[in-house]
C-alpha cells in the first residue's frame, strides 16, 4: 500500500535543502487537511501557510532557531480555537444547514447539545479539544506530505505565546499548536536520514483483546 | 490524487452492515498507526483491537449505545499514557540505541532534556501531550482505512473512565481518548451516507501569510 511505503519512507527531517515545493503540491496537502474529519465537523482550527522568506526567519527566531523554518519553501501553522463560543457553533451550523439545503432550524437539536457541553466547560478544556482535533489534521497533513514525496518535520518545540502574537493569532482567538515545514532532505548533510526508523517492538504498541 | 479520493469518500459512518474487515487491512491500518510520527519517538500511546461480540457490546454499553460499536467488525482503541515517567522514557530510548546500533549512553544528553522537561510537568499536562499523539496515529488511521475503502467512525462520544476500567487501561497507566469502529457502511439504512460532505469554506480555513 502506498501509504505505508510513505510513511516508512518520511522521517522528522532535520535538514532541508532549500528547494521549493510546488504550489500544487502545497494545495493537495493543504485539502487533505480540509478534508480532516473533527468531532461533530465543527473544524475548530484554521491552518496558516507562510513562504515569505523574512516571516519565515521570524518564525525560526522564536523555534529554538530550527534551519527548516527557513529551509523549507513553506512552513503550515496549525492554530486551534482558543474557546468554543456560541457565536463560532452557530456560525459553522448556519453554513452547514445551508450548504445541505436544509431548513435553517433542522439541526437545532443537534446545535443546542453541543452548546450546552462546550459553554458547560472552561476555555482551557475547550481549547484542549480543539487542539486534539488539530491533530488529526496534522497527522492527516504529514500523511499526505509523505505520498507526495515532499518532506516535512513535524514541530511542537516553538514559543506558542510569541508565535501567536508574531502572526496576530491572539487576535483571532487562536492558540498555535504545532507547524509543519514542507521542502525537500538535504541528504548529504541531515545526521538523521540515514539512521534505522525506530518504532516500539509491535506488540508492546499494538494489543489485540480477547 | 489517492487520499485525496480517499478522504472525499469516507465519512462518519453512522451505520454499518455487519460485514467483517479482513484481518490484512486492520493490519495496514495497525501499521500505519505504528509508523505514524510522535513527539521526540516517544509513541506514548497504545492501541487495542476488539473483534470479540461480547466485548464489543459492553463497549457500547459505555459509548452511547452506539451501533457501529457491534455493526463493526474491529473497533481500534486509542489510550494515552497517563503521564511521562522516568521509567517509561528510558526504556524508550534503551530501545532506540539498541535498534540503532549506538553505544548505551550515545543518546543521553537528549534523553536528559526531555527528562527535565516531563517530569517538571503535572500529569495532566502529560496526559495532554499524549494524547495529542495519539490523535496524529488516529488521523493517519482514518487516512489508511479510507484509501483501503474501509469505513470507520471516529469516536469521541463515550465514557472514558468506564471503559478505562472494562479494558483494565488504567491498571496499564492508560487512558482510553479515542475509539474507531472498522467496518463497512449500511448504504440504505446510513442518514448521513447521501448527505453532502460539509467543510468550513477554504478561505476561513486556511490562510495564507505575506
Amino acid at each position: 500500500m502506498e501509504l505505508l511505503e510513505a510513511l516508512n519512507w518520511r522521517y522528522a527531517t532535520k535538514k532541508m535543502n532549500g528547494q521549493a515545493v510546488s504550489q500544487d503540491k502545497v494545495n493537495i496537502i493543504l485539502q487533505a487537511v480540509h478534508l480532516a474529519p473533527t468531532s461533530s465537523g465543527l473544524q475548530p482550527y484554521e491552518v496558516f501557510v507562510v513562504s515569505n522568506p523574512e516571516l519565515k526567519a521570524k518564525i525560526r527566531e522564536v523555534a529554538f532557531d530550527q534551519s527548516q523554518l527557513t529551509d523549507s519553501s513553506h512552513v503550515l501553522v496549525f492554530a486551534a480555537w482558543d474557546n468554543y463560543t456560541q457565536q463560532r457553533i452557530e456560525q459553522i451550523f448556519s453554513h452547514i444547514v445551508t450548504t445541505r439545503g436544509l431548513p435553517m432550524n433542522a439541526m437545532d437539536d443537534y446545535k443546542h447539545r453541543l452548546l450546552a457541553l462546550y459553554t458547560n466547560r472552561t476555555p482551557a478544556e475547550n481549547f484542549e479539544h480543539a487542539a486534539r482535533q488539530a491533530y488529526i489534521g496534522f497527522g492527516i497533513a504529514i500523511a499526505a506530505a509523505a505520498e507526495l514525496k515532499v518532506d516535512a518535520t513535524p514541530m511542537e518545540g516553538f514559543d506558542n505565546a510569541k508565535l501567536d502574537k508574531l502572526l496576530a493569532l491572539d487576535q483571532k482567538g487562536l492558540k498555535s499548536v504545532t507547524l509543519l515545514p514542507l521542502g525537500y532532505r538535504d541528504e548529504n548533510n541531515d545526521w538523521l536520514v540515514n539512521l534505522k526508523k525506530v518504532r516500539k517492538p509491535k506488540d508492546e504498541f499494538i494489543t489485540e483483546l480477547i
